[in-house]
């Protein structure tokens, strides 16, 4: 029996790259007869508004959660116990409260004991974004074809888990259901590690006396400007996400440093053949993301006009 | 005076993606009467020969440099000094022999010996590439807007150096001029570091026993799949480069493990305020980078097919 993915009113709590992005998935998929947005700037409401992913604005959280039926909270991790303790006086009994927060773990700890009985609580995460902010931000096609992954605690409903469910399939995701710790896990390796590198090495090349910046930026097709598009990501969000996920990010840290004094010794020491297997190793796993349909198969990731992809 | 960018007869060592990406480069500007290919293998040359970016192919380097007035060694750095002895008899006075190769410093000690007197030696590199790999990846737009360095050695041939600068901006790029130890220290931080950190995060991603391949795999859209592209390029041509530029590459990766050290211990001692300046402070390089014309403005390099490039 297919489960129905529309709610009737929608909160969307934080309007800017994703809250925008699901505002513009759902009018696409008729997926509620109201949507009401929340941000706390005057500015980004009304842009919201004009844009039209939104039905409603309010500058008031409990406003926006009043009656809601599902209540999306797009906020930075570390906002979320502030939203839920908010939130909870005006969440209606058989509504569900759902994120779109880099690390569950610490959604399920700050939010969930806000979180009143009849509501149902179920943390969740789109592995989807782009490198710009705010509500100009999004568009109705960034889940398509991305995995949402859904992080429910023991207990919860099992029709709302269905519900919610269906509604990210309508948004165009598909879903996976994981422990909030092994999410943490997941997510530390295949998007902290790999954001915090990007982090590092841009600012590395910033702080280079023998290289000026006018040359970084100049000879950057050489490889360094794929690394400044994570780079450029949201500030707030990602402090958050370091603050919020230390153990499973120090733990992947470790292995990447360790791995990295290997490779370091290896040119040291003039070990071509190490450097040929690492180099040859790692080529079959593009490969299988582009098989997973998780990445554009075109060279250069589609960026060049010469090869627009399809 | 503007300088005659054509040349009569073009022989190009190695068909590979940036060979065969030159030979189109000089069809779509008639930049030679004739271009004469040379690769080891045979199905490489057949495949040239059909794609038609050479008009003539050798199972010969000494064939394919006899006669030549510019001869382009597209090798990996390390076969520039079998290459250059092999063509050493066949190079005629007058003749320019230049190359695309990553390092510089490494092509004029190992290249420049063999080079007779009365022909030119003028390394070159255009900073410009995809992750693919053979004949059939080359394509005629590769050096449009990308900057080609060239690094003549003291006291080249005036005339010879304006006449390669002035083909190699036929073939749509632009031309800087350095001294090889200094283009070998720029492209350590532009390029050589990038992809020895996209190599090493894809190695131990792919060793790890608590998260599966597969689920590496399945949510690499969350910021993984970047460093993939990278680490899918030539191993050849990568160890060479390692093996060819020890002391620059070493230097960078010092000052990069040094940083990561550091933001490190601001995640094990929760201090968001250096994690927010770093983060923040990075932005504005992706900025230059578009404005410098180097990279797609649009989100995720434009790879989506929400957001293809204008």
């Amino acid at each position: 029996m297919s489960v129905d993915p529309k709610f009737k009113r929608i909160a969307l709590i934080g309007l800017g790259l994703i809250g925008g992005s699901l505002g513009h998935a759902i009018k696409r998929g008729k997926l509620a007869d109201v949507v009401v947005g929340y941000a706390s700037s005057e500015a980004t409401r009304k842009r919201a508004k004009e844009l039209g992913f939104v039905d409603e604005v309010t500058a008031s959280v409990v406003d926006a959660a009043r009656d809601a039926d599902l209540i999306v909270l797009c906020v930075p991790v570390g906002a979320i116990a502030k939203v839920c303790a908010e939130i909870e006086p005006a969440l209606k009994v058989g509504a569900t409260v759902t994120d779109v927060g880099s690390v569950k773990n610490a959604v399920v700890r700050d939010g969930g004991p806000f979180i009143p009985d009849g509501v149902h609580f179920i943390p969740g995460h789109p592995i989807a974004g782009t490198e710009q902010s705010g509500p100009d931000a999004g568009f109705a096609e960034l889940f398509d074809g991305r995995w949402c992954i859904l992080t429910p605690v023991p207990g919860a409903d099992r029709a709302a888990v269905a519900k919610l469910a269906a509604f990210w399939e309508a948004c165009g995701s598909k879903v996976d259901f994981m422990e909030p710790k092994h999410h943490d896990l997941v997510l530390a390796i295949t998007s902290h590690l790999p954001h915090l590198i990007a982090y590092n090495i841009v600012g590395t090349a910033d702080d280079m006396e023998t290289v000026t910046q006018a040359e970084v930026i100049k000879y950057s097709a050489g490889g360094f400007r794929d690394f400044t598009r994570l780079a450029a990501s949201d500030p707030t969000m990602w402090r958050d996400v370091c603050l919020n996920n230390k153990d499973a990010i120090l733990e992947m840290l470790g292995r990447f440093s360790e791995d990295l004094s290997a490779l370091q010794r290896s040119i040291r020491w003039g070990d071509g053949d190490a450097l040929f297997e690492l180099f040859t190793r790692t080529r079959a796993v593009r490969r299988s993301i582009i098989d997973a349909g998780q990445d554009n198969p075109a060279p250069n990731f589609g960026r060049d006009p010469a090869h627009k992809p399809q």
